[in-house]
C-alpha cells in the first residue's frame, strides 16, 4: 500500500501536478471532526492541525471538512471559516480539500462557497437544504444547486443524505444537474445502492459518484463509485485505503474479507454512535477527539467499552 | 370584539401592567415572515416595521418573529438581529414578542436567546434541534432544553414540529421540561391533537400549549390550548381573534363555522403555498410581502389566482 | 344517561323503527374482539354471545365486529361467518351491526361484503387495500372503492388507518366516493384532525366521519364527526356515551373532563398494548376476554398491573 | 450459459440427485406472476403450466411461486393450492419449487405451510406479518417465525421487504432465527446492502441471503448473496442467470455492464408499473400474461410503450 498519491504527481511543476478535479474524487476521503477545546469548548486549531499532518502521512486522496462529522451545523461563521485555513495549512497541494458549504437559503451556500474557495478548498460539497421539506420540489433543488454551481469558482459536489434531511437527491435531479459543467460529483449517503449505481453513469461516466456510507463501500466501489468518504477513514486510513486498492486489483475475496472487519466498527462510529463515538475512537487511536458540542452528549462508558474492543482487532 | 388586549392592562402603572407570561399567552399571534427587499433581497425592516403598526392595530396579542415563516434559517445572525429590534419597536410593551431562537447547537442556541432578550424579546421560542436525528434521544433532548432553560433571560416555549424535523417531543420529554420554572410552554405544530391534549394538562395546567396548525385550531382551543400561532394570522388578523374569543365564549356553532371559513386559505398560506403563498397574501391584503429567499420559489400565478379566490371570500 | 338508543326507535312498526343509516351512525361503537377458546385457540362463539348481550345493555348505537380489534386478519372467511352470525343474533333490529370487510384484493372484499349482507350486517366498514402501495394511486383507490360500493346490498363506510396500512385516503379521495349513494360514511383512525374537519363538510354534511381515535373523541365531535368507533368503549361503554352526550349537551367542560379521564386507558387497550391489552382489560371488567392469536404476544404482567391501576379509576 | 442445473444433479438415483437446501438456493429465481383468465379472472392453470415449462427450458434454479409478483393476498385458500400443485407438476424435482407462504397469524402461516409442503414445495418463503405493527416487536417477531418452523415439514426462508410491510427483519432478529436448524435463508427486498451484507456471515456463512432487488443484484452478489430471486427474470430468465454467472466467474466488467442493461427493464417491471408491468412484459416475450386483480389497474398505453421500448433492447 502506498502511503501518499501517486508519486507522478509530486514529481513536476505544480501546474501541472494538480490533474482535473474528477481524477482527485478517485479515493478515500475522511470527514473530518472539529477538535474543540475540553475547557472552553472552542474550536482547537493546533489540534486540528496536528491530526490532519498525521492523516496526510497515509495514502488519503484528501479530507472533507465541515460536512456532519464536522458538526458542522454547530459552528458559526467566522469558526468555520478558520476550520478551513487550519486544515488547508497543514495539506499539499496535491492532496484534496473538500469543504462543506451547505446552508438552507442559496444566499448564504454561495457566500459560504465564495469563502471557502478563497480559503484554498479544492471543492465544496452541498447538501440539500431541507427546512422547508414540502416546498422542496425537483424545481426548486435543481434551481437551487445550479446557482450555487453558477456562482462558485470551485468545482461543487451534491450532498445527498436523506436519513438527516428527510429530502432525496432522485436520480432525474442529479442527471439534470450532472450537465452542469461546475457539478463534478455527489456524495451518496444511505446503504442504498439502487441509485448509485445509476448516477455512476451519468455524462458518459463523467460524474464522480462517492459512497458515503461505509458498511456498503466495497460494494459501492464495485458498482462504480469513484471513491468514498467514510467517517471510519478518520480512525483507520491505512485500511479503508487498502479496500479501494485491492478493489481496483481486482482482489475482490480479499476486499470482502476487509470489508467485514472494517463495517463494525464503521458503524460504532457512525449510526451507533455518531460523532460522539468517532471522536472517542480517534482519542483510542492517539488522534486529538476531544468533546461534542450539545446537543450531542459524551459517550457513554458502555460506548467506550464497545468500540475499545472493535478497535482493538486492528491493533499491530 | 376588541382592537387589542383588555384595557385593564393599560391602565395601571407600567410593572403592573403586564401580567404574568403564562396569560400573556392566552391569545392569537401570527408568526411574521421577514420582509426582503425586491431588488437587493436584503432585510427591509422600513417594510417590517409598516406591517408590525399594521398588526398592532388588531387584537392580536403579539406576534412571533423569525420562526419558520420568518424564514430564520436563511438569516445571518446580524439580520436576525435587526428584525427583532424593528419589529419591538413598533410593539407596546403589553403586546408580547416570542423570538425563534433555536439553532442547531446548544451553544448557539443560548447566544441567541441571549441576544434576543437584550433586544427586548418577551419570551423565545426554541424549535428542536434535528440535524443528528439518531442522536436526539430524549436524554439529548431534555439536556438541551434544560440548558437553554438554564441560561436564558427571559422565558422560554418549546416548539415541536415534527413535520419540518423529524423529531418529535413525545409527552414524556414535554412533561419532563415543564417542570422547569422557566419553560412555561409550547407551541404544537401539527394537525396531531392527542399530544396537545396531554400536554395542557402538565403542571396543573400551568404549561401553556400554543396550537401552530390553523386547520385543527379550534378543536386545540376547545381541547385547553391557550391560544394559537397561525401563518393564517397574519393575513386575517380579526378573524383569527374571533375565532379565540367565540370559542372562550362557547359559541361553538359560530366558533365552527369561522374555522371552516379558515382552513382553505389557512392551508393555502401553510402547508400547500409555504411561505411565498403568505408573503403574496399579505400583498392582496395590502401588507408588504416581498420576494423569497431561495432554494425557496416565488409563487407560480396558478397559486396566485387560487390564493386570490380564497381572499375573496374574506372581502368586507 | 339512557341505556340504550331513543325509545321511539322501538315503539312502531319495524320498517318505521330503522333511521337511515346516517342517522344510525350518530353514536358510540365498540370495534368488538373476537374471543378464542383458551385451550383450543378456535373462535367461541358463545363468549362472544355473552359479550354482545351485555353490550346491548348500554347505550351504545351498535358494533363493528371483524376490525382490527376483531383480529380479522386472523381469521380464516368460515370464522369470519360464524362471528357475524353470532354477534348479529344477540342484537335487536334498531342496534348497528358493522362488519369490516376489507380484504386485499377487490374481488374478495366484494365476497365478504355480500357475505356480511346476508348474515345481517347494516353497513360494512372498508379498509384501504395496501399492499402494493407504490400502485395505490388515487385512481386505483377511487376505482376499488367504487367497485365495492356498486356491488354491496348495503352502505359502505371507509376505513382510513394510516398508522396501520401505510396509504392515506386524502380529501380529494374521500371527496369523490363521498359522491356515491352507496357510500355513506368513514372512520378516521388517526390523531389529525385537519383531514376529519374537512371530511365532515362533505356532500353538505352528508357524509358521516366516525371518529377511530379516542384520546381525540371530544375534539373531533365538536368538529363535526357523527360518533365514534373507539376500543376503550368495549371496556367503558357507559362512559363513552356519556362523552358524546355531554359534548352534544353542549356541556363542554364536564366532555373534556371526562375526555381527559378516558385518555389514559384508551391509550393502554389501543396503540400501547393493543389487542392483548384489550382483552386483558376486558376479562378485568367482567367480560370474556381469552388469548390473542399470534404474532400477537400475551400481555406482560407489567402491562396487567398498569392496565389494572388505569381502570380501577371507573370503579363504582 | 447452461440451459438448466449441472447434469450430475440429474445423473444418479433421486435421493442423491437432490443437494441440500442451501446448496440448491445457489442461483436465480422468479417470482412468477398468477396468470388469470382474461374472461372470468379465475387463476388460469393452463397458462400458469406453459410457463413454468418455458422456464423450465433456462438456467433458471427454480421459481418462486405465491409471492408479491403472485399476487398472494389477492388468491384464496384453493386458489393457492391449485397455483402451486400447477406449479409443481411441471418442474423436475431438482429445480426448487419456492411457495410463499406468509400469512397475518402464526396459525394459518402454519396451516398454508403444511399444505404447500404437501403439494411437493421444497422450501417456503414467509414474510413478516404486518398488521399489528406496534406489536410487531422483536420478541413477537422470532416467537413467530420460530412457531413456523418448528411446524413446518420443509425448510423455510424469511422475507423481509419493509417497504411493502413496514416492519423490518433487524440483524439481531435475523441471527437469533438463523440459528433455527430448519430456518435456512432469507429474501432481502430492500436497495440497501448493509444488512444484507451482515446477513450472509450468520452462523458461518451457513444462512443463505437471496436478493430480492434486481438494480442491485450485482453489488448483493458479490457481498455474498447466495442468489436473487427477481421479477426481471420472469422475463429475462437467460439474462438474469447469465449475470451470476459472470460474477461468480470473477467476470466483474462484464456482469456490472449486464446489471446496467437490466435495471432500466428490472425497475419498469417492479418499483414502477408493478405486477401489471411485470404481466404485460411477459406478454410482449411471448408468455402469458393476463390481467391484474383489483385494486391493480391495467397498465396504461403510456407504461407499454416504455416497457416494450426498454425490452426491445434484449431482442435477438
Amino acid at each position: 500500500m502506498t502511503s501518499g498519491p501517486p508519486l507522478t504527481a509530486l514529481s513536476s511543476a505544480d501546474s501541472l501536478a494538480v490533474p482535473p478535479m474528477r481524477d482527485r474524487l478517485q479515493g478515500i476521503f475522511p470527514p473530518i471532526p472539529t477538535t474543540f477545546d475540553s475547557t472552553s469548548g472552542d474550536v482547537n486549531e493546533r489540534a486540528i492541525s496536528a491530526n490532519v499532518r498525521r492523516w496526510m502521512d497515509t495514502g488519503l486522496a484528501g479530507v472533507l471538512t465541515l460536512g456532519s462529522n464536522g458538526e458542522a451545523g454547530s459552528l458559526d461563521e467566522d469558526e468555520s471559516d478558520r476550520v478551513v485555513a487550519a486544515v488547508r495549512a497543514e495539506m499539499p497541494r496535491n492532496r484534496t480539500l473538500l469543504v462543506g458549504t451547505g446552508r438552507e437559503s442559496t444566499r448564504a451556500t454561495i457566500r459560504a462557497t465564495t469563502r471557502a474557495a478563497a480559503l484554498g478548498a479544492d471543492a465544496v460539497l452541498v447538501r440539500t437544504p431541507s427546512y422547508f421539506k414540502a416546498q422542496m420540489t425537483t424545481d426548486a433543488l435543481v434551481t437551487h444547486f445550479r446557482a450555487v454551481a453558477d456562482a462558485s469558482p470551485i468545482p461543487i459536489l451534491l450532498y445527498n443524505l436523506p436519513g438527516v434531511t428527510g429530502i432525496t437527491l432522485t436520480v432525474p435531479i442529479v442527471a439534470a444537474l450532472a450537465e452542469h459543467a461546475n457539478i463534478v460529483g455527489m456524495k451518496e449517503t444511505s446503504p442504498e445502492l439502487e441509485r448509485l449505481g445509476q448516477c455512476v453513469q451519468l455524462v458518459n461516466g463523467r460524474f464522480a459518484v462517492l459512497s458515503g456510507w461505509a458498511p456498503v463501500a466495497y460494494p459501492a466501489l464495485v458498482s462504480g463509485a469513484a471513491g468514498a468518504i467514510l467517517a471510519v477513514a478518520n480512525v483507520l486510513p491505512a485500511e479503508c485505503v487498502s479496500l479501494l486498492e485491492l478493489t481496483r486489483a481486482g482482489r475482490h475475496a480479499e476486499a470482502i474479507a476487509l470489508q467485514r472487519r472494517l463495517t463494525p466498527i464503521a458503524q460504532l462510529v457512525s449510526s451507533v454512535h455518531g460523532v460522539a463515538g468517532l471522536k472517542l475512537a480517534l482519542e483510542l487511536r492517539g488522534f486529538h477527539g476531544g468533546p461534542v458540542r450539545g446537543p450531542l452528549l459524551p459517550p457513554s462508558s458502555e460506548a467506550r467499552a464497545v468500540i475499545a474492543q472493535a478497535l482493538s482487532q486492528f491493533d499491530r
